[in-house]
């Protein structure tokens, strides 16, 4: 069966402030070494196993020249633009339905735009792995990271030893991001994988499941496939989307379905959740220090300096995380990276809306 | 007799980069909440007791634009432009020439552009009693601070109780800056006082001692009085002064002389040093932060942040000093503001001169 993919790129990613605004959110920034910005990554790791044509982003209106301009290589038009945000049920329904347009029926994998991986060939394959699952019957397969620690960050996956099915286990339960004590039972229990928001079905599973559990999203998703590729597109496109429910695919059809599995997998997996992320994936020199851009340094440890063309000089410093840009500087305690939206809903209270 | 003033402006101040630069050092920037700039203070709080046309001004060449738009109503043959740095005796040598084409004798005051003064009033009244002993045979008067506390970073004056001159105390002599626990025997034995680099005496007297003590500096500067106000003044100062030897007007003469004499005085001064001296001088908010600029604040306690339009975001930091520029940004902890010249000797080594 043919292989689609459906990169979800609408998110904003508040927690790489000042890089990352309302214009140019996270999937569009290069947080590696390689100089790559998150989509393009995300889409060069499933190139091997899905034709570009067959590659949708869904993301904002407002994003596709940052689209355009990245992924010069994607056509155009598997770029389903969101007038407004919707959550991801709304998104993936339209998507499928856009999907089923084009093949009678095929595996679409979803993905988020913004996570680094760091193993493609073991990621490839469990990807492989899971469309065979998918392909089998009507089951939803999510992939769910192998934990290393008990993070509170994250949503688990309660899975079945003993029910398996091909590489992939049968799924319990989906849970809520858990308190430390939580996270800890979960993890020595074996019996929980973290929820790395990744899917794989058939297009017509996700359908008849959007039909039996949202039937008015899956009605107004149709009304979209076929208003697709004709003149009438974004009329409909407009005036249908907005009146979704805002509804995430975990809570609309997860959690009301049977025939869940899970594949786990250990290939190096990042949300790049916030810039303390940035000491994972990017070179660290001789003082422990991540730099990047015209910086200066004396008795200065343990830093992530992001700059650019300015001068930035550092004296007596340890554990602060210092990221200029253009516009605004940000100076933050690494222990204190999480109150970075705090800055945001201060600067949302002064009406200074040009630096989200 | 007439009152005369020099105000030595020629200095540097690397330790408020990066808002001082070699092309705009330390007695040109404003470091008060008032907005003016050092050298203007220094001048304002002179005028009461100095007519504006018996104020001199030394200064590096390439300052006079500077002098001629922070002080426009000071005359402009007033600013003595010194082509090269030559320390402060050649200076006063030159300076005291010149004012005596003006006056046959006068009284002439030393005194530095980069510090601070609370206590207007006071001072001037310090100034007016230090010019009544000066008046006085061929007495050389020096202000000293009545001491706060044992500071490290400056020279000390001892001087002997028993011998008074007006409201002076003849000087036994002075000291270098002394380690911790001299610091504290000289505070403790109140025979001591900080030296402010702050002189009074007669042209006829300083003329005299530079005569008899460095009589090659005297007659330089003779010839440079010779010429001034006349067409020949610029080619003959750009001759003259860099010969002058490079030499302090204490090792010059203050250290070869009797007659020296000490005003004590406590009139809220400050030489401004450091980033830190602006706790001291600005206003400090309910965080214990000093902030001038466009600062956005979480959690952020006992910091100095000083910048402009840029938006500058702080998140749980403390006792740091931030200073943005249009091209550089320096991050700071507090207790190493003396490593600062260090990253001035990293750009030199670097070559990148357009930051110094």
């Amino acid at each position: 069966m043919e292989k689609t993919a459906l990169i979800m790129a609408g998110g904003r990613g508040e927690r790489f402030w000042p890089k990352s605004r309302k214009s140019l959110p996270k999937q569009f920034l290069s947080l590696t070494d390689d100089g790559k910005t998150m989509i393009q990554l995300t889409v060069e790791r499933i190139l091997p196993i899905v034709n570009i044509e067959n590659i949708y982003i869904a993301t904002n209106k407002d994003y596709l020249p940052l689209i355009k301009e990245q992924l010069p290589d994607l056509p155009e038009k598997n770029v389903i633009c969101e007038p407004i945000g919707r959550n991801t049920a709304p998104c993936i329904a339209v998507s499928a339905a856009i999907i089923s347009k084009k093949y009678d029926d095929a595996l679409m994998m979803v993905l988020p735009s913004d996570h680094l991986i760091k193993y493609n060939n073991i990621y490839q394959q469990i990807l492989s792995d899971a469309c065979e699952v998918a392909e089998k019957d009507d089951n939803l397969v999510t992939v769910g990271i192998t934990p290393d620690y008990p993070e509170t960050g994250y949503g688990y996956i309660k899975f079945l030893n003993g029910e398996t099915e091909g590489r992939a286990y049968k799924v319990e339960k989906f849970v809520e991001k858990p308190n430390l004590g939580l996270a800890k039972e979960y993890v020595a229990s074996n019996e929980y994988l973290w929820n790395s928001g990744q899917f794989i079905w058939k297009v017509s599973t996700i359908l008849n499941k959007l039909k039996e559990h949202m039937p008015e999203t899956y009605e107004g998703a149709l009304k979209i496939k076929d208003a697709y590729d004709t003149e009438k597109y974004d009329e409909v496109l407009n005036k249908v989307f907005p009146e979704f429910p805002s509804i995430s695919i975990d809570y609309g059809i997860m959690e009301k379905s049977e025939n869940i599995y899970v594949i786990p997998g250990t290939f190096g997996w990042d949300d790049v959740g916030s810039w303390l992320a940035v000491e994972r994936i990017k070179k660290v020199n001789e003082c422990g220090n991540i730099v990047d851009g015209n910086i200066v340094s004396i008795n200065t440890k343990n830093c992530i300096i992001q700059g650019d063309k300015k001068l930035i000089a550092t004296v007596g410093l340890e554990d602060l995380v210092i990221v200029d840009t253009e516009d605004a500087t940000l100076i933050c305690d690494k222990k204190s990276t999480a109150d970075i939206k705090k800055i945001l809903e201060e600067l949302k209270g002064l009406n200074k809306n040009e630096y989200l």
